[in-house]
């Protein structure tokens, strides 16, 4: 074979593994960072709209918290009903033509998609994590299952860790400082968005997040190396432990 | 009269003067702020996208340069015929289900319409700045004027400074490391986009600013005491000069 095929058959082999090495932990990350992505411009759509709308409408906007509400109902009703259920008599809002408001309206369209869109990508996010790791779906929920395969580059990464790593996983600046011996040692990094890690008393976290860690990391290595589903014994375990802390 | 009713009057008349005081400034301001937040909006979902995307077929990204376009196409087209435009033999891409794909598609759907939403708010920023300021508008073009009226906060503050604040608004920085005596006097600020000052030489761009600088400001003046239309003339003006330089 002379050089010419042999290089042509070299580009042609790495192509193609570069083809297989695509899996589902790049889809997850991509979709994980998009989805954090979204929620940034969600924030800054939605401030920009409280802002603009209040031109229009100043008492409707501090009265209402939730975003997802706040956008969904500038779209359905006008000023006046909107104005009724703030109790407001007389409003400080001018009184914009209709190409003004239009302007506002086609904003608040887009909002409405993109939190649609989030929704939509959750969704997707938790079929993908379903099927490829259930276990650790079971034991920490979506977000976070998510969250550590995309801070950690893959799900093998973290089957081959420990659990302390896990542990302290997302944690690492203050970690380090810790080790140069300037504050606490960390107790959770990641972890810390974990619903029962809130539930147990503060003194008691540290304990809380070792235990889950402990599971988590049994959970990880059970879905990479394709173990049984035991996810629901090792939630139960957990749930048991917060009950007692 | 006793306090009480004194007090709601108070009240009254200032939620009216309140009211009274939103014009279009206000507009202006919102809608060209927005219109910034969109333009990093969608730099940050098309970029995400250009990663996501390559996943599943790489070479298509990196051969288109528009975003626009790029969003487009991988809506409308197929990843074969896609191929095809780029003259790839062998995709280094993997084979994603249909649901992967379609999450992609979802953002790109989202990413197409706040590229039309951008669009749609220039126009809309456009067509008050035709009514409200054509003088400037004829002389600065729209992106210029919404920018200035952003930055002074209304068109009154442009209309009473003088021609050499509107040459060196926006470099306010640069402009108080000059007078500390660390740097250069700087020539422009926001000017430094307007189309002629890039076709004149360099040595030159500081005339031609202090032009164009003398003739929108009192193209600001025009318009806010409600001068008649001169717009044309002052452009004229300014092209001639732009050829002489």
């Amino acid at each position: 074979m002379d050089f010419q095929s042999l290089r042509k058959r070299c580009i042609s082999e790495t192509k193609s593994k570069i083809r297989q090495s695509v899996n589902y932990d790049n889809l997850i990350i991509q979709a994980v960072s998009s989805n954090e992505d979204l929620e940034k411009i969600i924030n800054m759509v939605v401030t920009r709209l409280r802002e603009w709308y209040s031109l229009y409408n100043p008492e409707f906007p501090r009265s209402i918290q939730s975003d997802a509400k706040f956008v969904e109902l500038i779209l359905r009703k006008d000023k006046c009903s909107l104005l009724k259920e703030t109790n407001t008599l007389q409003t400080m809002g001018a009184d914009l033509r209709k190409i003004d408001i239009d302007a506002i309206l086609y904003l608040t369209k887009q909002a409405e998609n993109l939190i649609a869109l989030q929704d939509q990508q959750k969704d997707y996010i938790e079929s993908i994590l379903r099927q490829h790791c259930p276990n650790t779906l079971e034991v920490l929920g979506a977000s976070l299952t998510a969250k550590f395969i995309h801070h950690a580059g893959s799900l093998r990464r973290l089957a081959i860790t420990t659990a302390p790593v896990v542990q302290i996983m997302g944690a690492e600046q203050s970690l380090f400082k810790h080790m140069k011996k300037k504050g606490k040692c960390p107790k959770y990094g990641i972890l810390y968005a974990h619903p029962l890690i809130n539930r147990v008393k503060k003194q008691n976290r540290g304990k809380m997040a070792r235990a889950i860690a402990d599971k988590a990391s049994l959970a990880m290595k059970l879905d990479f190396f394709k173990g049984s589903f035991q996810g629901k014994k090792l939630k139960t375990i957990l749930n048991q432990k917060a009950s007692v802390l």
